[in-house]
């Protein structure tokens, strides 16, 4: 296969531009580990599968169709509690099935290993918070799933802000959402000391005539003592393929913006059209030129729900007959939740929500849900999207029987890789080959290990504290 | 097969006495995520595969070599953080890879999923600590892998005491040691009320007419409030098949016995000669009788480090082969850990130790190691053992194909389940088919659903806190 395929290096972060006008789009499959994921109500549809993701079999066949159509990544959305705003109480989030119960793929990443075990180039990208763990732990697992997965793994960072998820954890109230970011970022920067600068890239060499696996004096005590936390450790596992994993983010306010710019290499949002998205996008990116970052090194993945059949009438035929199992209520529930206003009258938005949540639905043929991803991509200047299901594994069998090859014969999505070569990395496959760890102009950069030795870089961790 | 090999239920839970004057003996396959866990050095070895835990291939093919065997559980140690005591330094415990470094199986669980995909009868039993995260997450956590793995999997409970984990999560100092187990104590209360008290049995009954899929009023909030914890919450995964994982816990002194005689199901010891151990295990088995338990339910497993071959004198020769390998270093490194005295002199207890860790090593053919087995059973009054292993799977590979069988020709081992039948949960092969929840007399019993609604049991944990 091509190197095409593999997207070789760009040094203009453009991974993706084909030299002919066209980009490739980036696909990942959008899932979480509960039963009415952006779709509530699709439990009651007979050929949905969402109520089985109890069982590891979902996983691994959902792993092997997204592998069988080349998508980018799975990506695994998390919760820590239920959504308590419609109506002012969690009862018609669980009666619904609104993103409860909820399993762990995420903060435990359980069914990674075994997702893992039957692919070779699907990366994961798990959501886990800031918020809640000390980023020791979370360091630690990290590097042992990248080491797992040979250094497919991604990381939704997000900031948590439920009340309900805060009551569970036994904490009295969210912080304050612009003191969440500040946080957020100093927890990135001791992680990228435990994952960057904490091993040589030589510690680990294994000289059994000395009885000597791993040089203790290149391994170095990160002693951190900072605002929100304070850790006097060396980091436990030795690097991982990439060490820091691929960084996604979402959150287009003022703090998360700024927190994006110089932590995200990807960024996740959500809009209805393109017009609403593409400013947000825009200042995101002078935002991270502004930091000294390639604007498009930064790539954009838009939440977008494909309904799609063979015909324009065959979809909208299908559009029907999901309806017939919409929840109405559940989307209540979840729209309520994220926007924090108690919606008890418009039903209309909320009926729209309950196929796709807030983002878009696309309904048609390949081509004409082809030619909406290619106007996205033209008008929001996206790279790629978060697919979300309306019934699974249904609506990612659609996205990988017709709508992949359509883009493929359109030139703007790669071929599968060549089985023969050495799978790449989360990281190369957005950078291309090569790079599997922090590009230069990423923040966490500063942290890698001779660099660190040299100049100890807080710089931007003390200007935080002041 | 006939029930005999399922372990029946016996009223009196001495599951496996055989009418015989016989008892079946408990074998477990002790591993860590580490490159030398009670042997250190042996990755020298060549036919050692320790340093390839990183990579999931190992875990997949140890579990196939485990469930071939019929082993019953895979026990999964952990440690949050280096050995230190020896030369007041990590620096010997990195060099000697004595439990460092150290990737994450456990509080992780990472392979676990991919284990449990290509096994259906092995249990796991995995150590999480009760000092470093909230219980609404560990609870979360547990319950996903009960569901993925339909019930095999148990929790090795342990308190943390390693100064370097404590400053590697950011907090000053270890708890003292009661202290601790007082905590732990009402963070295993807080844990019945999520798992056993939150869900009806019947809560989750999908109603489609009604676009119901839980109903609410059968999920209790859990509003705890205690010396240690405070939490607001419904448990957010369902009823998973155990509800409360197989409780396992190490820990023989005298807060330690106490709190294993109220909550664990098995515990497992580590120690020289049967005789060293047998009083410990009758003080925790009549402590477990004063607290109205049936003393024969509490399950004890001692380490063992067996080094089989076909006849005495070839395992002697395998032994000297091992030695060649064994890290003296390593030893003292951990036997200073683990006595808290730093071994800089007692050179022959480290030289031991290199091979086995404190627990014994038994050199010999499969008549002579099964005979020590079987001593240990009598002497020592213990059900079973976690085999701790020199190189790896190289014991594995000796216990599933020399030692197991030795013990099945004596009637002292089951034979395979049969693979037309469901497979048990990880509490059915202990306590017999049928039994997937705690058993009446377990302390944890008193927080099941119906019982907590008329009677909040909260007495023990208000005397810990008086």
């Amino acid at each position: 296969m091509s190197n095409t395929n593999q997207q070789p290096p760009a040094p203009n972060g453009a991974h993706h531009e084909l030299g002919n006008g066209k980009k490739h789009i980036l696909i990942n499959a959008f899932d979480m580990s509960t039963v009415g994921h952006l779709s509530p109500g699709q439990w009651k549809n007979p050929v949905d599968k969402s109520a089985t993701k109890r069982r590891l079999d979902y996983w691994i066949e959902l792993a092997k169709l997204l592998e069988r159509g080349g998508v980018n990544a799975l990506f695994l959305a998390d919760t820590y509690g239920g959504y308590d705003t419609y109506e002012g109480s969690v009862d018609n989030c669980i009666r619904r099935a609104a993103q409860w119960p909820i399993t762990d793929p995420t903060i435990d990443f359980q069914p990674i290993s075994a997702m893992a075990a039957v692919t070779k180039n699907l990366s994961f990208a798990i959501t886990a918070s800031t918020s809640f763990e000390p980023p020791y732990l979370l360091a630690k697992r990290f590097s042992t799933l990248d080491h797992f997965t040979q250094g497919r793994i991604g990381w939704n960072i997000v900031t948590s802000w439920k009340k309900s998820a805060f009551k569970a954890i036994g904490l009295d109230n969210p912080i304050e959402h612009d003191e969440r970011y500040r946080q957020a970022d100093e927890y990135l920067r001791v992680l990228y000391k435990l994952w960057e600068s904490s091993w040589s890239p030589t510690a680990l060499s294994p000289d059994p005539a000395n009885d000597s696996y791993v040089d203790p004096a290149q391994v170095r005590t990160i002693n951190h003592k900072g605002k929100y936390f304070s850790l006097d450790a060396k980091h436990i596992v030795d690097p991982s393929p990439q060490r820091t994993p691929f960084l996604f983010q979402a959150g287009t306010s003022s703090a998360g913006s700024d927190f994006a710019a110089t932590h995200a290499e990807a960024i996740f949002v959500s809009g209805h059209s393109p017009s609403v998205l593409r400013p947000k996008i825009d200042a995101i990116r002078a935002l991270a030129a502004q930091k000294g970052r390639d604007p498009r090194s930064i790539k954009v993945f838009a939440t977008f729900t494909p309904i799609v059949a063979d015909t324009d009438e065959l979809a909208q035929e299908k559009l029907k007959e999901l309806k017939k199992y919409a929840s109405t209520i559940g989307g209540l529930v979840l729209v309520s939740g994220w926007t924090g206003i108690d919606l008890w009258t418009p039903r209309l938005v909320a009926e729209h929500a309950a196929i796709g949540g807030l983002g878009p639905v696309s309904v048609g043929s390949p081509q004409t849900v082809a030619d909406e991803l290619e106007r996205w991509v033209k008008e929001a200047d996206v790279d790629g999207f978060n697919i979300g299901y309306v019934t699974t594994p249904g609506t990612f069998e659609e996205v990988v029987d017709l709508l992949i090859p359509e883009l493929r014969r359109r030139g703007v999505y790669p071929e599968l890789p060549d089985p023969s070569e050495e799978p790449v990395t989360a990281r190369e496959k957005i950078y291309g080959k090569g790079q599997n760890g922090l590009r230069d102009d990423h923040e966490g950069s500063r942290y890698k290990y001779h660099l660190y030795q040299e100049d100890p870089p807080y710089k931007s961790e003390e200007e935080g504290q002041a």
